[in-house]
Formats: C-alpha cells, sequence, structure tokens
C-alpha cells in the first residue's frame, strides 16, 4: 500500500479514476460561474441551511448525481478525483490550472464527496489531497466580481460554510494531506480538517487583504485552531507561514519531508480503519458538539455519550476483546447490546 | 525538604502515611464495584450535581469518612495515600497493581480528598502524584461491562465528572506530579489540573477507540487544554504522545528529567504556599468562572473580583508590605478591611 | 524609515513629540490620584461603559482635549508620546520613572489615544512602545490603596477594562513592541494587542498574587491568547516568563534581538498602510465578533461580512486590480460600488 500514492499519481488521473468518479463537476464550470448546477439549485436556498446533515444527503443525492453525471461524461475532466482502498477514500483536487481553486463548481464537489463519503458505510476516512505547487488557492475571484453579483456571492460563501462544517459535521474522520501552498479558504480547509499532515514544503497564508477581501470567513477556522496572535498576523498581513509554524501553532498535526506525507498520513487513516466505524462517529460527533458549549454542559453531554456508548455492540465488543486479552470483531454499527 | 519524596518513597508507604490517611477506599473494593459504597449512595444521585461545592462537603464529610474509616482499617491498603507539610498535600494513587485505575472506589477516594482538602485551611495546595509504571490507567474498565448494568455506568461518569470539575472548583491549586502513562481518564485528570509537571518520560493517550469506547469525556479536557488538532489526533488514533509533545501542545506545564521532577514540583508549590490562601482562591474561582464568559461579560465580572479582592485584609496587607518595602502577613481569610 | 526609533530616542521627546502631542496627563498626576481629570468625570460614569464606541469618541473629544492641554502645558511632561508617519502612529509610554505604570491617568491617556487612533483617517497602525527597562509595570499600586476607595478602585478597574477591549474595538490594528518587562495589567495590554513583537530580553509576568491582589483581569486577556496551563502558573505563581516561552504560548507574535524590534514592527505596520483601511476594520471587527460565538454563528456572520465586504468599492478595486495584474488604488472608505 506504500506505493499506492505512486500509482496513484504516475498514471494520468483521469483514467485511473474513471469508475470511481462522482464529482462529476467539471473543469469548464469552473470558469462560466454564472450557469452552472441550475438544477441543483434547490439545495442552495437559505432554508436548506437548517436541514440536517441526512436530510440534505438524501434531498441532494438524486438531484445531483444525475445531473452532474451527465455533464461530466459530456463536458470533461472531473474537479475532484476519488479513489478508494481498504476504507480510506482519497479525494484529490484536480484542477491545478486553477491552484485548485474552491469555485461554487469545486465546493459542490466536495460538498457532494463529503455526504456521500458519510453516508457510505465502506469509507473510514476521507483523505483530501492534490498535485502540483497548490494544495488550493481558496475563492475562484472571478466568481466574486460585481458581475456576478450579489446573490451569487451569497451561494458561494453559504456553499463554502457548508463544506467546511461537513467536513467536521460528517460521521467519518477527514485528513488533509498538504503539499504547496494553502491559502484564504484553502488555509480554512486544512484549518477544518480533524488531522492535517504536511509537507516540509507547505506553505499557509489568508492574504485576502491583499485583495481587498479580508479573510474573515477563513478567520472562524483560523480562530478554532491557532492563537489569536497567529491567527491576526496572518489576517492582518497575509504574510505566509512556514509549515513548522503552522505546526507550532496547531495549524496542521504533522510536519514531514514531502516524500513521507503520504507515508504518515496513512498511518493515520489506517489506525482510524482499525477502530469501529460507529464508536469514531459518536466520539467525533461530540468533540465537535462539547466544545462549543462551557466545561459543565460539555460533561453532562460527554457523559451521556459514554454511557450510550457502553450500550452498543462496540462499546462492549472492545472492552470484552481487551479483557479477554483478543483482538475485538467490530460490528461498525450502532446496534444495542441484546438484552439476555 | 528536597529529601522528602526519597523518604517517601522508601519507606512502606502503608506505615508512613498510616497516621494521615483518610481516604480509607481499598483496592479489593476496585475489584467488587457493585457492593462499594452503599453507605454514601446519598452522595451518588442525580440532584447532588446540581448541590454547591461547600453543601457537598458539609453532606459527605461524617458519612464518608465514618463508612469508609471502618472499611478500610478492616480490609486493606488505601487507595490514595496522604502526605502533609508545610501547607503541602501530596496524594498519592497508590494501587499500582491496577495502574491506578480511576475505579468508582478511586473516584471517590479522590473525591473526598478533593473536598476535604479544599476546606482545610492548613493545606494550600494538593499534588496528585503517582509510583510505578502508571500515573492513571483511567477508567477501569471491569466496571464498565454491561455485567454491572447502565445505572453503574451512569454512576461512574458522574462521579468521574465531579472529580475533574472539583480540581477546578475548590479553592487550592491542584497541581499534577506526572511520572509514567496517563491515558483516558488518566490524562483527563492531568489536563484538568491547574499545574502539571512532567517527567520526560511520561506518555499520555487517550486510547478509548482501542478499546471501542471513545475518550469523549476526556476529550472534554483535553480540548480546553491543547490545541484542536492535537486533541482530535489523539482521540482517533489512541496514539501516544511524549511530554515533549504534551508539553508543546499544553498539556502539561514543564517537562524535566525524571530525577528533577519532585525538585520542580516543589518549587511551583513552595511559592504558591508563600501567597495568601484567601487571595489565590478569590483568583483560581475568577479564572474558571471568566473562560467560558464573552470577553465583556469575563471583564465585568473580573473588574468586580478585583475591587472585592481590595477589601479583604490580605489585598490590602499586600500592597501595604509592598509600598513599605517589607514582607507581608498574610491573614489567609477574607476578613474586609477594618473600617476606621 | 529605519532611523526614524534612532532619531526619536536621540532627542529628548518633550521636544520632538511636542507639537503631536494629545495626551496631556501629566506625570505628576500619577501620584496624586484623588483631584485628576475631574473635568472628564462625566466619561467615567458607569452609564459610559454601555455607550457605543464612536458615541464615546464623540462625547469625549472636546473635554479631554481641552481640559488636560491645559493642564499638560501649565504642569509637566506627557504621559504618552504620540508620533506619526506614513499611517503609523507610535504611542509611547513616558513615564519611565513610575516604570510605566497603568495609573488611571495614564489609562485615561490611552484611552483618548485609542479613540483617537481609531477615527482619524490618516491612521492606519497604532504602536504601543516604551523605553527603558518596563513596557509597563501595570496598575499603580498606590491608587489601590484604602485610602483611595472603593469607587476610586471600581473607576481604574472600569478605565482599564475600556482601555483593554478598545485596543481590540478600534477600527485600527493595535501592535505593541515590548522590551523589557511587561507585568500584571501592563502584560494583560501585550495580551490584548492584536500583533506583539517582542525583544529577546521581555519578560511578562502576572505577579499580583505577591501584593495580595491576584492578576484576574490581566488573567481575562491571558487566558483568551495563551494555553490555559500557562495562563494558570503565571496567576498563581507570579514567576515571569522568558520572550521565546511567551512566543511558544502565543502571547507575542514574534521574538527578535533588541535591535530588530523595530524593523521587525514595521515590516508588519507598513504591510498593514499598504492594505485599505476599511477593508481592513471590516475585518479585525468581524475577528473578534465571531470568536465569542459558536461555529455555526460565527459562520453566519462571517459570510455576511464576506458578502459587505465585497459591496464596497475597495473589494471590488482589489479583486479588479489583481485579475487585471494591477496595483490596487485604495479610497480606505466603506462607500459601495457605484450602480450602473
Amino acid at each position: 500500500m506504500a506505493s499506492l500514492r505512486r500509482t496513484l499519481t504516475a498514471v494520468s488521473p483521469a483514467v485511473l479514476f474513471h469508475k470511481h468518479t462522482v464529482c462529476r463537476a467539471i473543469q469548464q464550470q469552473a470558469d462560466m460561474p454564472a450557469r452552472v448546477h441550475c438544477a441543483t439549485r434547490y439545495l442552495m436556498n437559505s432554508s436548506n441551511r437548517r436541514l440536517s446533515y441526512s436530510t440534505q444527503v438524501n434531498l441532494s443525492k438524486s438531484l445531483f448525481r444525475r445531473t452532474l453525471t451527465t455533464q461530466a461524461q459530456a463536458e470533461g475532466a472531473p474537479l475532484v478525483l476519488r479513489r478508494d482502498e481498504g476504507g480510506i477514500r482519497w479525494l484529490k483536487f484536480n484542477n491545478e490550472r486553477k491552484r485548485n481553486a474552491l469555485s461554487l463548481a469545486m465546493l459542490d464537489c466536495l460538498k457532494q464527496e463529503l455526504m456521500e463519503g458519510g453516508e457510505d458505510e465502506k469509507v473510514r476516512v476521507l483523505i483530501l489531497t492534490s498535485e502540483g505547487p497548490a494544495f488550493s488557492s481558496g475563492h475562484d475571484l472571478s466568481e466574486l466580481t460585481s458581475a456576478t453579483g450579489h446573490e451569487y456571492h451569497k451561494k458561494v460563501f453559504r456553499r463554502c460554510t457548508e463544506v467546511m462544517t461537513l467536513v467536521q459535521d460528517i460521521p467519518v474522520p477527514v485528513m488533509a494531506e498538504v503539499r504547496g501552498l494553502a491559502t484564504a479558504a484553502g488555509c480554512q480547509l486544512v484549518a477544518s480538517c480533524d488531522v492535517a499532515i504536511a509537507a516540509e514544503t507547505a506553505r499557509f497564508a489568508t492574504p485576502g487583504v491583499n485583495i481587498g477581501l479580508f479573510c474573515s470567513t477563513p478567520g472562524v477556522a483560523l480562530a478554532r485552531a491557532v492563537p489569536r496572535k497567529v491567527a491576526m498576523e496572518m489576517l492582518l498581513t497575509g504574510f505566509p507561514i512556514s509549515a513548522s509554524e503552522a505546526f507550532r501553532a496547531g495549524l496542521v498535526s504533522k510536519v514531514v519531508p514531502e516524500d513521507k506525507v503520504e507515508e504518515e498520513t496513512l498511518k493515520i487513516a489506517r489506525k482510524i480503519c482499525d477502530t469501529s466505524r460507529s464508536v469514531t462517529a459518536i466520539g467525533k460527533a461530540c468533540f465537535y458538539n462539547q466544545i462549543m458549549w462551557d466545561r459543565n454542559t460539555a460533561y453532562r453531554h460527554a457523559e451521556d455519550v459514554m454511557v450510550s456508548n457502553l450500550q452498543i455492540k462496540d462499546g462492549q465488543e472492545g472492552i470484552g476483546a481487551f479483557l479477554q486479552k483478543r483482538h475485538p470483531v467490530w460490528t461498525h454499527n450502532e446496534d444495542p447490546v441484546d438484552k439476555e
């Protein structure tokens, strides 16, 4: 499996990923924002943001898949390439020419991929990755001119928030494997991930001030990932920080030489695959819930979660296996322990 | 006093601590969770969590002390050894065989010790310490099987939360002196302490995923002590981090060679003993209150605390001594300045 | 401009800053707290805290300026020296004899300077700086004895909070350039700034416990800048931390040799001057608002801010310049894009 990524990058991604690609928004769309996705408009209206994660999945599945499949097959390469192996799903940005900009089309892809990854029981962990000099350069500025208009801008930022929060709200862990530059919403995406492994050559910046658009939404994720002084200097100056600075600040989990990034990412991804899907889902959800409450409320919730965790089969299987010194066999679902 | 711990570890703890031991839950109890502490059941019901810290102390004092004394003298070694010297109280986990597991009996001991330490005017600082390869391994898994039952699980996590929050809510500082492994609720305890000094050889982990029980409650303390990426990697993988990684993340206050741990801990403990008990109590309470509020509310509260602090004798004594270039003489109580 | 500070320190500050000084509370006043500022009392009453930032500016401008000008010219050197160059405004503490104590007079000066700096359209960034062994030693203890009285203490802490929160609430970034010791409210001020550059020789402490007055209000800023364990050790022991420890904890943005402090500060200040005043103001306000909310509320607000940011001329100018590969020309105001 150490050779997996080498294989993956040696072959044309369009060929290799052909069978697996689900996200069929295409590169041309990134250049034509105004006419994209008419069929998915229903998903983008404001009431949508109040729908639960699972309702969104149900609503969007049929619509999105059908529409974009047709377009993608007709029009060109997908914006995100998907690759599955042993519970690990790689999502690779595939718009190097535009530095993997988070255009509305790209955001739609990511939203769809995150929702499907969260629903698919075979998937245990998602890895966001890239090729070339940029992990992601953030929003596509050509979509943010007066020409595209106010309502379009609202839609872009709404979708961006949906993606960033889905990263934390879906039941499977999401990792970032960062090579090259992650800027603006690209940096926000790294800050939002559960785990991020960076190459020594990676760089991070929130340079919105340079183009008159302060990185206010990236600041939401950044302020929750790094100390305030680090966030403010990045936001006020736009100066990039190095991978090791990002590590010291807590923006990334680990920094390794570029040729070790895959190995290090896999080490964590495989470990996640060894655990129970449902237990990880319970814990991830609890973490992001409790973190926004005061300590006592957080504990009250987390206590209930622990007690519930003990009532599912995988909870008792794990403890039983430990006490009996054997390997656990997970169901990966939330079935309760049989009453005897 | 530098030789204090050497003395302490050279002699059998059962002898040395005999006169001082208050927490008399015994090691055997850790193996027999279901029948422990019938006399203290009143303390454990759900209304209890709404009682104030001081009401809890009054309620439990007579009950707990009487009951457990009898049991302990009858049945074996105490789970926590207590040692007092010059305002410093060491609480040493004494169940090396079970890696100082936080069984319900151990949690009862700790709760009792924290409440008494908080009430005893001679005590200025508590130091949680251990011997052997584990600081604490967290919950006793044999207590968390289906066999012990739902209500028992609830009681265990309720008691654990009481201990973790008492660490922060009692008026005296609580330090952890960490040698060896601190895992799961053991790691949570370190994260909850005001100050933690770790030996270079210490390790920290939240490995609940391995046994199908995500460390959701430890995550509450962890998420408030370290950057999110560090917490999430620990929680999702269960991989241990080293003492120096724990230090960089903010989980511990300092890392020193194993043979300097006592010295470094004492340096801070003695400094705390040099200050006014009441002033430290005022400040500690304010810190943990304000930290959960927005900035403006936090300031409004902290301003009031500062002004009140100036109205007690020790507040004016300290300022007076400073202006007169002499050593302050503390009352250690909250008596107001005499009206003239 | 690199020689600016050399010039600035070579000449007597009273001469150099004469023309520019606005803050005319004088050094003698620091020794006579009870009789200071009768003319500005209106500003200090409790209803004042509920006034918006801009109302405060309007109310105070005429009163404060007139009163203190007269006093300063009559009585002595100003407590804060002001120097403007190219959008950068230095505010230099000028009470080395009292280690730049934050007396009520000094706090009044700072409040006034922050409000004026926030209003003055020529000013793009404020730099708090000092000369001598102390950046600032915090409150003037002679003002906190029983002799000055309860109401006076309340006023001091109210004013201090106003200063600390204004640092974050005014529309221009505020930097600290820290040489020497920053203690108690002096450390709080560093923690409150947007960016802080420290000399290697700088030291930081919250030593209130030593004088019976726990640093509860400094703790509000400290707890929001550094990990909890770092804050608690500083607060409970009063021990100073080094510049590099402060950097690692996130209390300062950067540590450089003493002779590079000005250069490093200027690099950031000039970068801020290159950006649009209004865009920076929008972003700074959003940052300190969203940081106190839960993630979803934070995003909802920040999304609106991004969309609004795109509707002002400077937002569209920046994006247009980028797409057209030219330098942007900012209006620095919040004028909306012309409707065509």
